[in-house]
């Protein structure tokens, strides 16, 4: 049970411990992945504070200094937001206090956590939607030497799962790498519509004091600042919905992938394979080779699927405002950017290892496939296109 | 049962009915929705094929006359896509066949079905995520226009659904509009992102025809050639997704206004009202008035938060190449698109409706509101936050 | 738009048509497929009134025979519920009305809209409860008839979409007949859950006339009164959810056997046909015989595993007592019903005209289905079986 | 990365970490919860190998001896599934093998790791079922109690959100009482549907060894036998969605009742609060007092909501055999299965120490809410219902 709460008074009852572990959930584990940001944006906050003169130069100075020094013990690891702490924004206050006395307890003024959660996560989402941008560049660049590498190679184009027409390797993966291709705009414009600062909202109705809000959104990298302090909290979870969203895209192409993939490595097409080292075996049966990088691709899309009408669910089932619900907001979103980037990075592994069965391929290109050519010889030789198809079929029969 | 179907041998065996029943489901009615992009994209095809020499221009004419006079009887509801065809697809060839014998028979040559109706929902969805786009700035306008009427007017703040600080009405309809103004970038971007002609890829590996892609892109005003044609199919279903997922901004936003109303609009709050002619009553109590389009707009918001959800159920359950469970994703698009639609200009006419009750407003500023200013008072007097937090705190009990 | 509200006062504004239009949406046509339910409860509704005294025996009577004669015209498709009314009750009250005068102006006496549609959805869904669960012992009897059918036929067993082991035809049609059969209790065990009747909970508070709810229970062949007003309101939308999720079990099993169906007829396996009937054809591609029902069964399955989510994020959006957003649980609710019963109906079709390609499937037994049998004969012999389990992946090598 | 793979040939490639560390995901961790279940299904599969011969009587005891060891250093936490181990079922073969040399190699003899994580599942299931219907038991008598013990106390009715007819405080907590009561049978019924024995089933299709399958079902207290090995796989995912389904319906009913305390909680109504001890404060205002227990129950509710999409989008995802995809089902399942625990505990928590305020409750209870008492006074007189509606709303206006 957590010893410091920020509200709490001194002489005040404690929570019951049944309740406590109920609303915290898991939210000390995902505090601590996001403390760094919570940090970084607590020093442009202090910077601030002695700027409109809340803090002298050497209070900010020691806040500053111990502040660098958190980060870095939670980068090392030795930092960790246990359940002594309601949360991170209490462990980082409570560490400050502790180190600081007075200077410490100076920190949250003309802040709330509600903005503090906030200004963190924009922060964690803008941070992850680069990475993940600069990922999608690596995955399209090796669809593109790929589909180079792979020539004209032959290869049955199928609807219905069914033999059609005559397609080819490169067009199959070309066809992936314009996918992913026309989806990278929208990592961008995400990363555009999220990046504003709402750390100086505090709870939500801003603070009677002259925050320079300028100042922090110009620290923190902002591209601008969030004006409206009841925005700020509206925008909580649906800018991390605008992320996730824009993942589904390339989710969904992933999630296809592995599903073509898993059917053109089954003994019965045969057309691909992936290195030894890429594919893994049966606890009983020794002859297995099994691509489950793909199962578990495919099984990653056919959730992600679903983090988005989790967030909707959450962040539209409550009316402007803060409401603790949104706390869950945080979970589902870095539960889908982790997964997407990994997702991502495991692909661009995948098709940079892929290699070709040439031979299965051209023993696949049976004759089945040139139906609509002989459609395509009469009706250049003026036949209506009905009636060559018709022809051609009662020709197959 | 359909009389008419594109593949069946003149001779062959009738598809058995209950087969036929449950795999064209709801597409006839679907169809006829969408028939008149059907009807224009066919006239851009025709036109094509008479440049690449597969119709002769009095050909082309007679098609081209043909299908403005269809595209006129669909308008005034007079050509109906009954069940006695397949689809729409197969309601206009068999028109053009009925009415012109072979020359009728010739539209089809370098297509499929497939592309037939990739591009058909690709001009769909674009023309309505431009009628949106246009509705949304109605929207933005009406409640900058309100922000303004209502000058200082103060509110309560809420955070947990409690009483938190001082906010305003002007502070509380801009934070909607903000919303709804960030998001409206998203709207042209998909548009941008969709704004790919599909024609000419056939069943998703083109055609052995010199077809002229470039002219019927020009001609149906699509931005650019999709050029790989298993791109083409490999995006059905995704290019859908993409605009559902823009209007998800929307929808989540109009929600949350929507549960503000009926909080607000409560007798136990009764801060706003609508004129009487935008609410209704009940069948057995005669005091009621209720605000129930802000319960269809906020229920319409919880279903929209899954269109999106089954859109990647579908589209990812299977890989590339056409399969007919794509078929489904049509009438999950058109409903979340005609919702959207007819949400944003539905709560614009609320909006500019909206009245305030200024007595219930002012007398909702109790003092509780004021203790974050009280604590700012003693910051001021430099007394470290937390320690003026914890003297406020102790006053109040 | 309606001429008749049932809550306007005669000289009232008139309900702007925009809103009117929204928050009706499709509820006339759904009111269609449902008002014989709502003929049927008003029926036994009347009856009570009689006993009670609030209508006199005549008036009863002749309340009788206009209600049998509107559902003898529902029945024939000639009473239609089209937009002049605003929904069903209205039409039927109208009606009433219309014909009878004073009388009919009587029959809402103790009932409010809301226990009227709840009474009406718990008829449809129990009906369509019984009939479903009829129709899977239909499916249960098919598949076990084939699997008798099909003899000792072998049939590689697959895992990761690799040859695994030996199974059969037998084996694999089994495991989906006990999946069924082990799903039916599930169909029964919900008509007991919702086999309550909610008429007489008026508004969802009751009403302060001596309702006789005993009589209306058993006169609509429910198993007992939903005694607690607020609980019949409260379960609106629930009661739906519990029959969406039993038939959940049905159709993800119907989903997985059609996407089997898919691979197991691709021409690289080829084990199963259907009859050509059953199959259809393509536009372009005179050769192509799809399986396409199968197609539809699994994209029906993957959109349905998203019907229970609607219906929890609407009913689950709000608290107790009536909203209008439950409005929208009848159409999710009847598309679910209306779903699975036809997919169970076809799957039954398909599974009694299926056909083995017994040379294919022999071909198919292929020697490294046999590496488990090695090790077994290794262990019987007591090698260790991880030692045994390397020693034949050694030999594989 | 691990050291230990069942399936690796001692001179093999290793995998490529990358792969590795994304297949495995959070397998290890929640293996750890689930080790418990892996050991006792382990000791009665090495019991059932020993009456059949493949191991003798020493050996059996030795294994026996063992697991009981490793049980006991699990529960007490200090046997952990560390990344050195593939999995949970990796570090229990490895740990028997490294302490008891070739007796450990045998354990794995006639099964597979599949069965293995199925019946382990189904364990953990089944257990949590049991208690969960426990505690849902404690939480209907807490409403019970408290319906009881709040007597006739008046509560105003609400449609719409607005003010409809009296109601009472014991109608609204009895409405929840009836609805978790009649929600019960669902967690037994379901409790029913899973409890079948698939250990014995392999990989999916059995195994050459005549394993004595009702012995291990006795053994762990089976009600019986899953047969058909291949059915034991392909309900892999869909037994855990029964039980997701079944706890579905107290879920939407804990949020609903969340709902309705966080509206009755606001200072604007005021009806009820909890003691100071289940109420939070804010880390800014010192005056807030948050019921924020109710909106994490909310919001938990609201993701509940998708739980089982997810599961069925994952298991509805792939046909039948074993895919790595279900890998993904334990951690959804988990999550859901412990959430409504958690919650059912909570809520029973919060009616238990629920206080009214009775002076709140009874201002309430405004004149409004008589208008159908007035109908029904003249309609005792004989006037027609609809008249009388007329001439009450004539009335009020």
């Amino acid at each position: 049970m957590t010893k410091n709460k920020l509200w709490q008074a001194s002489d005040g009852d404690a929570l019951d411990p049944v309740v406590e572990k109920y609303t915290v959930g898991d939210d000390q584990t995902l505090d601590q992945l996001l403390l760094g940001h919570d940090i970084t944006a607590t020093k442009a906050h202090a910077h601030m504070l002695e700027k409109i003169g809340i803090l002298n130069a050497d209070e900010y100075e020691q806040l500053a200094a111990k502040l660098d020094e958190l980060y870095a013990l939670w980068q090392d690891g030795s930092f960790v937001v246990t359940s002594e702490y309601e949360d991170g924004h209490t462990a980082i206050e409570t560490y400050l206090t502790a180190e600081l006395g007075d200077i410490g307890k100076k920190v949250h003024t003309g802040r709330s956590r509600n903005d503090q959660a906030l200004v963190m996560m924009r922060l964690y989402v803008k941070d992850n939607m680069q990475t993940i941008q600069e990922a999608t560049k690596q995955l399209i660049y090796a669809y593109e030497k790929k589909t180079k590498e792979v020539g004209d190679q032959p290869m049955p184009g199928y609807t219905h799962t069914q033999k059609a027409m005559p397609a080819s390797v490169a067009m199959w993966l070309g066809s992936y790498h314009d996918a992913f291709n026309d989806a990278l705009p929208y990592l961008k414009d995400t990363t555009n519509y999220l990046d504003q600062n709402p750390l100086g909202s505090a709870a939500g109705f801003g603070v009677g004091l002259p925050l320079d809000r300028d100042m922090t959104t110009k620290e923190l990298g902002f591209k601008s600042v969030q004006e409206n302090p009841m925005y700020c909290g509206l925008s909580r979870g649906v800018f991390e919905l605008a992320a996730v969203q824009a993942l589904s895209l390339l989710m969904v192409y992933a999630g296809k992938f592995a599903d073509d993939m898993l059917r053109f490595t089954s003994q019965e097409y045969d057309f691909f394979s992936l290195p030894r080292t890429m594919t893994t075996g049966s606890s009983i049966m020794p002859h297995k080779r099994n691509y489950d990088v793909f199962e578990i691709m495919r099984a990653n899309a056919h959730e992600f699927g679903l983090h988005a009408g989790k967030l909707q669910a959450i962040a539209g089932g409550v009316g402007s405002g803060y409401h603790r619900d949104l706390q869950l907001t945080k979970g589902i979103t870095i539960k889908a950017l982790e997964t997407a980037k990994s997702t991502i990075e495991v692909l661009t592994l995948c098709i940079n290892n892929l290699s070709l069965k040439k031979e299965k391929l051209d023993a696949a290109m049976t004759e089945e496939l040139e139906t609509v050519a002989a459609i395509n010889k009469l009706v250049e030789q003026g036949v209506p296109f009905r009636d060559a198809y018709q022809q051609v079929k009662k020709s197959l029969s």
